[in-house]
C-alpha cells in the first residue's frame, strides 16, 4: 500500500504579479493546497492604470476576475477579504472573520500611496493604486472640463483646469503625458466657452530629475518632450503644503482642482503584523531566500518585501521583482517537497520603460536605450505581450488603433449623475 | 445688402435616444443655434444596460461621451447639469444657477424606475436605468457569491443566492436569463465551498403573463425557457412588502440579499414644472405635434410624454418612439423657418425583441414573430447595428463573440477593495 502523501497548504496573502505567478506555478502540484486571499476580486496590470484614468482604457481591459485566472484549478480555493491579522507562532491567518491555517505562507501584499508622513494631503488629492483610484481620477478631470464650460469666473476657470502631478516616476511621468494629450488635442474642439488647450499641466518632483532609475539623458530627453508637449515640470522641487485650493511649492502657489499623488509608496501595513524588522518604506526584511529570519515557511515578496542580500540598495517596487519571486518561491516549495537544497533568489533586470504620449517612450535594459518612436513600439508590444488573457490583449489592442486613428479616448464616462443642487441660487 | 438671418435658439433637455435624433437633424442648419443639457456627461444604450449589470459589457461598451457625439459641431453646446425649472412664460431653463432662454424647447428627460407610491422599497432594491445602478447591480450580484463562499451558514448562504428579479418586461426578463447563465454556467466551477449552480432567481410579475406587449404564444415560450434555464417564474403574483431581508409575495416569503426593480417607470419629474396635464405615470400629456397644448414652441418626447392622440393607448416609452419623435420635431422646426405647415406625428410600429439567453429570444413585429436561435440572430444584429460608433460596433461584437467562445464574463469587476471590519471576532 502506498504511503498516504500529506498535503502541504499554502496561504496566498494578494493576488498581485509576485502573488499570480507563485500560485500558479504551486497549483500544478496536485498534492498541494493553496489559498488565495485578496481583497480585490481582480488581477490588476496596474502599468496601465494611467490609461483608465485618463478615459483610454476601460476597467475590465486592465484587470481580469481572479476566479476566472485560478478559480477553476481543482486546489485553489480563492476568498475575497483583507486579512487582519497574521499569526506566525500558531500558522494562522485571519480575515472577515475566518482564520486559515497554513503550511507555507506567501505574503505578496503589496503596496499603496505613501504620503510621507502627511496624510491629511490624502484627503486633497488622489493616488494611482486601484480601478477605484483611477476611476476618480477620471471622473476628477471630466468633470474639472465640465465645470469650467460653466464657470463663467476667470480665476475659477483655471484653477479648474489647472493639473497636478506630484512625483516624477514612470506613473507621473505617464499621467502627465496623457492628460496633456486629454486635455490639449483629444477634447480640445468640444468645449465653447473656454478652450482645454488653456489647460495647464505642472509635473512636480522633488529629485534633480524625471525617472531616477532611467541614465540622464533619458530623463532629460523624457523632461523636454514632455516639455514640448505643454507640461510644466518642475524637478528639484518639495511640495510643502496640499490643501483643497492647491499645492504649494516653495515661492510659489498653484491653485488646482486636481491634484494626483504619484510620488511614493509604502508597504501594505498587514507586514508589521508579523512582528519582524522592516525598512523605513515599512517593507518586511527578508533574506536570501524571500524569507522571513528564521520562519523557512513564511515568504515575503514584491512590493512588500525588502531584498537587499548582496546588493547596493534593496530591490524596487516593480512587477518583473515580484514575478521573478513568485516564481522562485513556488519551485522553492516544490523542492521542500522533495528535500532539495535551498539556493538563494537571483534577480534578472529586464530594464524599465515610460510612455510620454503618441509615437513617444523612453526604455532603458541595462546599456541598452531606446527613445521616441522606436521605445513607443517596443512599449506597446511589451505592454501588450505581457497582458494576461488573450482576450485583454485584443480589447487593448484595438482601442489602441482606434484612439490613435481617431484620436479619442472614448471612455471618457463620468459614471455618476449630476443632480440639481438643492441650495442652487437661481439666477438670470 | 442680404437681410442678416434671426438666428433661433434650440433648448434640447437628455441626450437620450430622442433628444440625440433631434439635435443631429437640427444642427445641420447652421442658422439655428442648440444648447444641449443632460445630467450624464454620455449617452447611454440603455437596452444593453442589463449587459453591464452580468459583467459581461463594460460601461464604455455602451455609452458614448455626449461631446464625442455632438461636442465638435460648432452649432452645438453642450452643458453637463441637471435642470430644476422650465418657466414656459418667459421661455427659461434653468440649471446648475444658470438660466438658458430659448426659442424652441424640446423636452427629452426620460424616465426613471417608479415605485408605484412604495417609495421606501428603492432603499431594499436596484433599478436599471443608468451605469451606476448596473454596476451596482453587478457588484450586488458578484459580492453576493463572495460572501456565500464564506458564509458557513447554510441559511445565509442560500439567501445570499436567491436573486429576485420584480417585472416581467424586457428587461426583467433578460436580468433574469443573464443572472442564471452567470450563476449557473459561467462561475459554476470557481467556487469550492458552495456550487453557484444552487443560485436560485425568481422572476415576479403581477400581471398574468410575461412581455405583455408580445403575443401570448411568445409570452408563453419565453416562460416555459427561461423554467428550463433554472428560473422560477411567478406570474400574476403581486409584490406585497420589500424589506432589507427579502421579499413578502402573497403567502410566501423569498429571503434575498439581491432584488431588482425592473416593474416600473415613471417619467423625469422636471416636466412637472411644465404646470401642464400629465398622466398617471407623470407623463406630460401632448398633442398630435408633439406639443405642449397652446405652446407651439415646446415640444415633450420620448419617455416624458404621453402621446395618444387618435391612439388606444398612449405611445409606449420605447426607444423607436422616442427617436421618431426627435426626428420629426427637428423637422418641424426646420419646416417653421422654411414657414411650412405642420402635420401631425405618426408612429410607425418597429416591433420589440427580448433575449432570454444564448441563442435564444423572442422577436416580433406586427405579426411577424421569431423564436429561438432566429429570435437570437436577429437580436444580436439589431442590437449591434443600432449601436451608436464604430468602435463600440466593433468592441461589443468582439466581447460578445468571446464571451460566446468561452462561456465568461470578463467584466466581472468589483470596484471597491473589501476593507478589514474593524469590529470582526476573529474566531478560530
Amino acid at each position: 500500500m502506498p504511503k498516504a502523501i500529506e498535503k502541504k497548504k499554502i496561504v496566498v496573502i494578494g493576488v498581485g504579479f509576485g502573488g499570480l505567478q507563485a500560485i500558479k506555478k504551486l497549483s500544478k502540484d496536485e498534492n498541494l493546497e493553496i489559498v488565495a486571499i485578496d481583497k480585490k476580486n481582480h488581477h490588476l496590470f496596474q502599468p496601465l492604470l494611467y490609461q483608465v484614468a485618463t478615459a483610454v482604457l476601460s476597467p475590465a481591459d486592465i484587470a481580469i476576475p481572479t476566479r476566472s485566472l485560478i478559480g477553476d484549478k481543482k486546489n485553489v480555493t480563492v476568498y475575497l477579504g483583507e486579512v487582519e491579522k497574521i499569526d506566525v507562532q500558531s500558522k494562522k491567518v485571519y480575515f472577515q472573520n475566518h482564520a486559515e491555517d497554513y503550511d507555507y505562507l506567501i505574503l505578496a501584499a503589496g503596496a499603496k500611496s505613501s504620503y510621507f508622513g502627511n496624510d491629511h494631503w490624502r484627503k486633497h488629492s488622489i493616488g494611482l493604486k486601484s480601478l477605484r483610484d483611477a476611476l476618480s481620477i477620471r471622473t476628477k478631470i471630466l468633470t474639472s472640463f465640465e465645470q469650467a464650460e460653466l464657470a463663467g469666473d476667470p480665476e475659477e476657470t483655471k484653477r479648474l483646469l489647472n493639473y497636478v502631478i506630484i512625483g516624477g516616476g514612470p506613473t507621473g511621468v505617464e499621467l502627465a503625458g496623457s492628460i496633456a494629450e486629454l486635455s490639449h488635442e483629444i477634447v480640445r474642439n468640444e468645449f465653447h466657452t473656454i478652450d482645454p488647450a488653456l489647460a495647464k499641466i505642472t509635473l512636480i518632483e522633488a529629485s534633480p530629475r524625471l525617472l531616477a532609475t532611467f541614465s540622464p539623458k533619458l530623463s532629460e530627453f523624457a523632461k523636454r518632450r514632455l516639455e514640448k508637449r505643454g507640461v510644466e515640470v518642475l524637478t528639484g522641487t518639495k511640495v510643502l503644503e496640499i490643501d483643497d485650493e492647491g499645492v504649494q511649492i516653495e515661492g510659489r502657489r498653484i491653485p488646482s482642482a486636481t491634484i494626483i499623488w504619484a510620488a511614493g509608496v509604502q508597504a501594505n501595513s498587514i507586514g508589521a503584523s508579523l512582528g519582524a524588522p522592516m525598512d523605513r518604506a515599512g517593507r518586511v526584511i527578508v533574506d536570501e531566500y524571500c524569507n522571513l529570519e528564521g520562519h523557512p515557511e513564511v515568504f515575503v515578496i514584491g512590493d512588500i518585501a525588502s531584498y537587499s542580500k548582496g546588493l547596493e540598495r534593496p530591490l524596487p517596487g516593480v512587477s518583473p521583482v515580484a514575478m521573478q519571486q513568485g516564481r522562485y518561491v513556488a519551485s522553492l516549495i516544490h523542492g521542500d517537497v522533495k528535500s532539495k537544497k535551498r539556493k538563494p533568489f537571483r534577480y534578472t533586470d529586464k530594464g524599465s520603460m515610460a510612455t510620454i504620449g503618441r509615437q513617444d517612450a523612453v526604455a532603458q535594459v541595462g546599456n541598452f536605450k531606446l527613445k521616441g518612436l522606436l521605445g513607443w513600439l517596443a512599449w506597446l508590444f511589451v505592454h501588450i505581450f505581457y497582458q494576461v488573457g488573450f482576450k485583454n490583449k485584443i480589447s487593448i489592442f484595438i482601442t489602441w488603433v482606434w484612439s490613435y486613428i481617431a484620436f479619442r479616448a472614448e471612455a471618457r464616462l463620468i459614471q455618476d449623475e449630476v443632480e440639481a443642487k438643492a441650495d442652487a441660487t437661481v439666477t438670470n
